[in-house]
């Protein structure tokens, strides 16, 4: 996925930019303070996937920061233009080079103090091949007992393994959502 | 919900961004020739309900554009620090003074062309009690047959009725997406 990426990358004060009501608005927005460009600031959409090859789950340790040397699942910013599965296929590709096939989306998970909304789908490889993509450090195919769960980079890679080992063998099932009373805190995938 | 929302509120030629690679990116981004603020574009996160009371439908007349005077769903876009199931329930109170019981998550809807991601819950009133709020000539809860077919919004607002109408009955199911081939067009809640 990409780095962190806030709504502006200065603090507006090293900008021209400042809140203001624009006419005919009813929130603050970041507003140009010569040619009054309108900076909208919106949620962000994170798009991931469990991955598994028979039993086991693919894992990326991520190279990049936040979070560099941690384990996460593949996963990332939705582009413009782009529908939420192929996101996901996106990303299995740049972090894992790997080829997914997608089942169902796993879990809609809500963080709303950094504004986010993930939409992590169950997916299996369609070959085992699979090789580190330049955010990535290294990657494996962890059986259950073998994944490295103090080592994880966030809390929704916990809640999105925990939500994968709850539906399995199910073929319908509701998507999962937050575990009751998380709001995901650090959560960054 | 908002009136249409596009990345900047004046055509990038009228402002003082430009279309520039930033150092250590890989896509193009506006960027403010004056200062070097970078104006992030990112899909934007639309939240809605189909809302029923007994087996009637909550269906809302929109006062504005896009598609004003016809119907729809209460629906618009995420705010920032919202979880989804949260906007849903202030888009029901904005457009419909309406009181949710949120069941689950309906359908995820892509649609690319506008970088929309739709996430459609099912829920039923708390209480019949409704009205209009601002954005919302009138309203009723129209008996199935009795839907507004021909003067809906979106194509979004007829597939959610759709799979409102498949999934009935069922208390687990897999969210439904996008009608096969088809990619949203106008589609804008």
């Amino acid at each position: 996925m990409s780095p962190a990426d806030p709504p502006g990358n200065k603090p507006p004060q090293e900008t021209r930019f400042e809140r203001q009501v624009p006419e005919g608005d009813d929130h603050a927005r970041l507003v140009c303070r010569d040619c009054g460009f309108i900076h909208y600031e919106n949620p962000k959409i994170v798009v991931g996937s469990v991955v598994a090859w028979d039993e086991r789950i693919l894992l990326c340790r991520r190279a990049i920061e936040p979070r560099k040397g941690f384990w996460t699942l593949p996963a990332g910013f939705l582009e413009l233009n782009e529908t939420a599965a192929a996101g996901a296929e996106r990303e299995a590709w740049e972090e894992a080079r790997a080829r997914l096939e997608i089942d169902q989306l796993l879990a809609v998970y809500s963080i709303p103090r950094i504004s986010q909304i993930q939409l992590i789908f169950r997916a299996r490889l369609t070959t085992p091949e699979v090789a580190p993509g330049p955010e990535t450090l290294e990657l494996d195919l962890f059986e259950w007992d073998a994944i490295p769960w103090d080592h994880l980079a966030f809390p929704s890679v916990h809640w999105a393994l925990s939500d994968y080992r709850a539906v399995r063998g199910q073929t319908a099932f509701a998507p999962r959502s937050n575990p009751p009373g998380e709001d995901g805190g650090l959560s960054h995938p």
